[in-house]
């Protein structure tokens, strides 16, 4: 295993240290405990959003820190939960009066060190209310998950919620817009071969020069099956039709596609990928109205990609185009 | 080689295709010639920038036309220069009466297909000027090469001559800065393991598991010399001294520094590899306003990362951060 760090302990932190200086005018770093949180929040009472979780899925959540989305974002050591201490300051930090939505993945870990942090806050005036991201088809329960896991749909809660609370909606609102969000989307991911992590220096999973491991999550861990490797198109048609099965996409159905690689996949690869997630589509008379394409919910150097569809209606689609400003996404 | 592709020979124009289904408010591809163009340039006459060069370096070139940059951008096969018929078509589509300046990285075959489809256009009233790009510090001559290799300076080039293009300036003007930019500038890559070519099938390199290739181009192609793999600290010091030494870099300078992944490096390494970068040039009292991290000069599957320094004067700040909106650089 070679990487571009110093120590292995020290990853997360130096990262850290890293965004925050390429992002002064953006985010601020804060350590002991560790979270990051927008520099400079606007100073009016609006609704504040904060997630967070292991590292090692970068630009996840830090990147998403910023105006139109995250308030704070709170970086556990790599693939490993936010402690609560930590989730308490951001939130501390983050509230602005008007109540605090958190946006957890579900993992046992961070659905728990979230909850913990929740009553740490209780009793304090801060209205905490909380949405689970479970948008993952593949795999029903695993070792990390009790339910759906939480995938690269993330981005579609946090942009759009932070869009709604930004437009000065009440925690109730924001909360159940976050909610619809998920609950119209679907992930699925491929991967091609695994991820080192760094203190551990050996791969997740090894895979044969013939084989990709289908539906893994964002932690290395096993999918539904190992296949046969095959081209795009018939990779994307099995992600697309448990996607579309799951979602009950039909005729006339609008929605946005995200095609985003686990991290060490070429761009020219996941638009590749992309012209057949829309094509596809397009067969079945659902209509692509947005697009997103890259690395955004990544599981450090994996080879793979994943696909997410949100169905759209009109407030949503609105929602999404509604001005970010982020290190990671900005219109 | 696993790559989420059909037929090798397809990558270039389905992964254009893609690029144009996620883009379409953006970009048109034309095919039969290939060449990717402004959908809706601006209607007054401005001066067109035009770039190209071989493919796998995406999010380069197609992802920096749009607003305040690019014009048009001519992707060629992978690694292989676009021939100058295509070069010829896409400056007859950019070109709206202010002249085309074209952007050129120094490789042998890149210079000469531009230089014929400048021969080509000629006598049809389109006035025609070129820079060439040549940053890389690590290598004088190469066999891809006479001079120094263009790299992934070329995106400072391509954004500051793009906001001189977009607040008017002649061809003289805008030519003039761009050939600035160029000269006070420099970068230098690393690679910790080589890249795939889809219908090569297997690596350009092959390094052990405790070498690094440093000085590498983006192609491939061999660097300075191979050393034993070190720490991102000691391996940004190594770049950062040629870059600092070349460009006579001094106390007081005031800087960009663009730290570029090669394709498969995490995006929390490269924003580690920045603090090493910022906080070495601190030292020798060089300021670093602006910060650009992510992979936005690639190699294919490279795993690596390149430092690009750029040194300011008040012009080209406020041209760095004039407005731009492109797929892959919006602000």
């Amino acid at each position: 295993m070679k990487k571009l760090i110093n120590d292995p302990q020290d990853v997360v932190m130096q990262s850290l240290e890293g965004f925050a200086l390429a992002h002064p005018d953006l985010v601020t770093v804060h350590n002991n405990p560790t979270f990051v949180v927008r520099t400079h929040p606007l100073d009016f009472a609006t609704v504040a959003l904060v997630s967070g979780g292991g590292s090692g899925h970068e630009p996840l959540h830090a990147g998403f820190v910023g105006d139109g989305m995250l308030t704070a974002a709170v970086p556990g050591a790599m693939f490993t939960s936010p402690t609560p201490d930590a989730i308490e300051a951001a939130i501390r930090a983050a509230d602005r009066g008007a109540g605090v939505l958190t946006i957890v993945k579900n993992y046992t870990g961070d659905v728990m060190n979230f909850d913990m942090a929740t009553e740490l806050v209780e009793g304090s005036g801060i209205d905490v209310r909380s949405v689970v991201v479970n948008d993952d088809v593949a795999v029903e329960d695993s070792t990390w998950t009790a339910g759906r896991r939480g995938v690269a749909g993330t981005v579609f809660v946090e942009k759009i919620a932070g869009a709604s609370a930004a437009r000065g909606d009440d925690l109730e609102t924001v909360a159940g817009i976050a909610t619809r969000v998920n609950s119209h989307m679907r992930s699925m991911g491929v991967a091609l071969a695994g991820c080192t992590v760094p203190h551990a220096g050996t791969p997740s999973f090894d895979l044969a020069d013939d084989e990709i491991e289908v539906g893994i999550g964002i932690h290395g861990e096993p999918g539904r099956r190992r296949e046969k490797m095959t081209d795009a198109h018939t990779i994307v048609a099995t992600l697309m039709t448990a996607i579309s099965q799951d979602l009950d996409l039909s005729h006339g159905d609008e929605v946005i596609v995200l095609t985003n690689g686990m991290g060490a996949t070429p761009l020219s690869e996941l638009y590749l990928v992309h012209r057949e997630a829309v094509q596809l589509l397009a067969q079945s008379g659902v209509r692509v109205l947005r697009s997103l394409v890259g690395n955004y919910v990544t599981s450090l150097d994996m080879q793979g990609a994943s696909l997410s569809v949100l169905r759209l209606d009109d407030e949503l689609l609105a929602l999404w185009d509604a001005p970010v400003h982020t290190a990671a996404l900005r219109w």
